[in-house]
């Protein structure tokens, strides 16, 4: 299965006007591939995690849309137009937490107001979603540029969950930098921390590194503060799913502890997102609301249950990790090592039109 | 299943002259009890976790010791002192790092010294393992009443692995003031994290709380930090696997990351562990052992994979909490506050016999 490719697997394809994802619940037991023609299983898919990661959602819900556009029947434009907007509200409630579903709906529903033939749209709203995807590879590989200047050759370096390629367009985001080092010869030691309930590092992190001949060790969550001080890790990176304007960070439950950690043992802690996880509309990570899932993720393990019957759960998927506790935040923009509500405002500022709501 | 009875579940019983042990590896899908006549069993019974928790490992391989003594065939009492020796010997290898084996062996062997007849010895060592376990319940009790005077009624509070009644004579350590407070109609909620890789939280602490009818409610191991932040999380209470002189202790792997969150978060982090725990012979944790346990505890959830082929594995059993971290030390003869090296060397002082090695 291993091989030395770099080449990062992409995880949400376009073919012959149907949508095509890698099933990320199967891994890394089977490497399926699912094949989506509605927008009700485009929900279905983004809300069962068969997509994740913030940017791979949001391409797959702007192809949901075109999807959907596409199958609408009539020759009003009105009619379509309400249609559309009623689709957008629907595939946006898919996930509460990751903002870019929200600004990808968006930036497609936007294009509406130049048209006013329905043929066209649908194939303006189709040609945009194919926009979004190619961006966000430009994105994510300027991310790992970025990132790549903060690590020396022989680094260890910590990540939680997938902020990887296959949570977007490709390379990925806290995961970026490691492919770009691989392609240049430098080799970083990476330790995964496994990410219960769910487990994407487990399943997807070890999986696409190894895949691209990455040096991975696996961890359990609880085993980060143990490993920082008797592996000597440099430094911890993560994604984010949403970024509120004082650079206070939604990201995958556990974020907010390893933050903590990293600051109590001396090594800094990086935040790797691009631009459209960046939402200025939020003040701070209180206002951002917290996805909380099923108990049976954290009771059961497939069929099987580790907990007794009856067993309360609280469940949360994300927490916020204030901006005190993050060393830097590196976007497709470049470095922010502090200054957060500043910086981060004039990111956009410089940014024509890249958050335009 | 679920009882209002606050009378803990006897994980180490001695009936007929056999060693009955519940199976903790089982739990919370079966209640299985398995029969052990041998000290080879006894061996496996503590190296496979079947039996776990240091006191209670304490318990069974001073059972374990008298098992072997009374196979002893043969009427020279220097062989038969040799042949305990060494079962000594083999039994202490069978877990690292709790040193509650270590002790409750080397206290039935002392024994030795005030016999010269077989069968007077064979049930002196008998006799002095049930001494260990009616002691080990008298020591819970009182850890249990100690901890009591710290927390409040109405109060949550979050405890990681299992210091429970399973894991000792009776009632716990961490665990002895929850069911002390349910006697007394005191409300406590209680947070148990999951404590992966083996599952102890989820599957032995919400098991056994429930059981007596104590609300607990089950997290993962990474959603401490939220969990304390957005629950308001009083304390957090652990018991510990080793406890060296100046206060630092070995617990299960997690323990140190939560004391730093703690710390960070501005909670009290208490341990809970009775004084054959302490061990003054030890200056700091820098020289306490740690176990690293198999990898594929951490990659596989019984015969299904969670991590791809060829993963590697960082599996440390515990973590080293250093003494500063450490809010208050609570054990049989009362709390610690700080001044750890002074004051848990006085508790020897005072302790006469306690500890003779």
């Amino acid at each position: 299965m291993t091989n030395t490719s770099t080449k990062p697997i992409q995880s949400v394809q376009w073919h012959d006007g149907k949508l095509i994802l890698l099933d990320q619940r199967m891994l890394p037991l089977e490497t399926n591939f699912v094949t989506l023609q509605t927008s009700e299983q485009v929900w279905e898919a983004i809300h069962s995690l068969t997509v994740r990661g913030a940017p791979a959602i949001g391409i797959t819900a702007a192809y949901g849309l075109a999807l959907a556009a596409e199958q609408f029947v009539g020759d009003n434009f009105d009619e379509f137009k309400h249609y559309v907007h009623q689709q957008q509200h629907f595939l946006t409630s898919a996930r509460p937490t990751a903002v870019n579903l929200t600004w990808a709906l968006e930036r497609l529903v936007s294009i509406l107001q130049a048209h006013n033939d329905i043929t066209e749209a649908k194939s303006a709203l189709l040609k945009k979603a194919h926009e979004i995807q190619r961006e966000d590879e430009h994105v994510c590989r300027s991310i790992g540029e970025h990132a790549f200047l903060l690590f020396n050759d022989g680094d260890r370096i910590l990540t939680h969950c997938n902020a990887g390629g296959i949570a977007t367009a490709k390379y990925g985001t806290a995961l970026a930098p490691f492919y770009i080092a691989k392609e240049r010869g430098v080799h970083y030691q990476i330790f995964a921390s496994e990410t219960r309930p769910v487990l994407q590092g487990a399943r997807l992190t070890t999986w696409e590194l190894q895949q691209a001949g990455i040096d991975v060790t696996l961890i359990t969550d609880n085993m980060v503060a143990h490993t920082i001080k008797t592996k000597n890790i440099n430094a911890i990176i993560v994604g984010a799913d949403r970024i509120a304007a004082n650079g206070d960070t939604a990201n995958k439950i556990g974020t907010f502890g390893l933050a903590l950690i990293a600051k109590a043992l001396n090594i800094p802690f990086y935040v790797a997102a691009p631009l459209s996880t960046i939402d200025l509309q939020i003040r701070s990570g209180d206002e951002i609301p917290i996805e909380e899932r099923q108990a049976r993720e954290v009771t059961h393990w497939h069929d099987k249950a580790v907990a007794p019957d009856g067993t309360q759960v609280f469940n949360p998927a994300f927490d916020i990790t204030p901006h005190h506790l993050i060393s830097a935040i590196i976007t497709e923009k470049g470095i922010i090592h502090d200054n957060f509500e500043a910086e981060l405002h004039n990111l956009f500022e410089n940014t024509k039109g890249a958050q335009t709501k």
